[in-house]
């Protein structure tokens, strides 16, 4: 189905997109963002790094050890590097010999959002603010395909933070635009409860203990989840001291899979870019859709 | 100097952008584009994970062991997953304690350009090809330094795969290019010969071996190098059996380090929009300047 010419990958993670692939990536984030300052949503970018202990406030590793991916480096002491470049190099084959790694102290980002929450750290909010994130984000998975499940992908969220009654209009609206854009790309695309896989959930004390825990919506298309709705209610809110005038603020985000929406283009539509559905693409010419 | 509305950091290597400095990146990144696309350079994008076997290609683990950054994730087996969570929750403190991790086949990107000549590999180009990448990279480092020396950062490259005399060429207009808009910025800057530091020069076989090693020449303000030029010669034509008509394919590349211009701007500038030196940064406005 699809032009090797546009999409480069090899099973360990290694994804491109090139040609109409990579302008159909940007034109589908271009819609998305437009989406987003129709929010009102102010743009913010992050580098895919977050702390641990920001992360540890969450239960991140209790709730989602499977999902997590770390950075890790060779131990910067003499003796360790010189085994390690002894043991992986030129004439080597098959996965990285690692030994001793040093100290992890932050984590690949597995969702764009987290870092909107890390950096409100402690505010007090008067009034509900709504943030943009185009972010890269990595988890760990069984299998790998390309523009569907991959190790590395491209996430734009849409969060909002503020009290209760204004998150549920803000996922309201939130839901029913993405569903209209959906449409209007000619994807055939349903709304099902979804819940995140949680590692152990008898064991997570967020789990067991939350009676208001936060919910997920996802927008499918063939079985593949393109976007998601998620309520969060005070949880984040909570973790890291975010108020708002009624006390822990609530909060919710709506989230798009840059590669997920470019599968489901070409596996609608084909790929010829004169029959993918927007006048934006029609005719598509790399320079002018290079933003 | 920096407004801590704009800057979010944590020294394990949280960075975000917001407000002006947000706007700032992606004006910056917009002259990168337009100095691309002048060149006439093809757009790629790529996801930061690259094949070990690939990098092996280059002997990259035993020139820079210090450097390279993997992903990891806990083994997926249910024994060690609980584990980890045990001795990760909430009630834990410092850096993550971690146990048998899972096979490494990938690495994080050091660097934007690798991308393309791995998609490139075993090419036969009758006609130099140019293409523009702009990726997160990942090194690791002994200090951090936001905006300055990140373990995560976002760089643009334009990359040439020809011949050896339109590399020359390349290189030497991309030299004047770039040049021409740190002046145009008002920035202080010289070019400088620089030498990647090589883990263990006298062991690492290219090192000892190529008589016409790689070149890399910077542009430095204030003794950070802003852009770098880099004459790969034929190490990577010959490393991935990209040929040109005259043999394997010389290559270069020029890149940006997209952070490191923003603190160039604001150390020069101050943090007033109203006195960054381009037109499109007066009257700077989040949501006009947003893309």
């Amino acid at each position: 189905m699809l032009n090797e010419r546009s999409l480069h990958s090899d099973e360990c993670g290694f994804v491109g997109l090139s040609g109409s692939l990579q302008a159909l990536a940007g034109a589908l984030d271009g819609a998305f963002l437009d989406i987003a300052l129709s929010f009102d949503a102010e743009v913010q970018e992050f580098l895919p790094l977050l702390p641990v202990d920001d992360l540890r406030k969450i239960d991140y590793f209790t709730s989602f050890p499977h999902v997590v991916t770390f950075p890790v480096s060779v131990e910067n002491e003499s003796a360790d590097l010189h085994e390690f470049a002894r043991a992986n190099g030129a004439g080597c084959d098959g996965p990285l010999r690692l030994n001793r790694v040093g100290a992890v102290s932050a984590v690949l980002a597995p969702a764009a959002c987290y870092a909107v929450y890390i950096a409100l750290k402690g505010a007090s909010l008067e009034t509900p603010r709504r943030i943009t994130v185009k972010g890269t984000c990595f988890r760990s998975e069984k299998s790998f395909e390309p523009l569907v499940r991959q190790p590395s992908f491209r996430m734009r969220e849409i969060v909002h933070i503020g009290g209760r009654p204004d998150v549920e209009v803000f996922l309201e609206e939130a839901s029913r635009r993405v569903t209209l854009l959906a449409s209007a790309l000619g994807l055939t695309a349903k709304l099902e409860k979804a819940t995140d896989p949680f590692f152990d959930p008898e064991r997570s004390p967020k789990y067991r203990h939350a009676k208001l825990f936060p919910t997920k919506t996802e927008l499918v298309v063939e079985g593949v989840a393109i976007a998601s709705f998620n309520d969060h209610r005070n949880f984040f809110g909570e973790a890291f001291g975010i108020n708002s005038p009624a006390g822990p603020a609530n909060t919710a985000c709506f989230a798009f899979g840059i590669e997920r929406w470019v599968h489901a283009i070409v596996a609608t539509h084909g790929m010829n870019p004169a029959e993918w559905p927007l006048s934006r693409f029609a005719g598509l010419d790399q320079t002018s859709c290079a933003r």
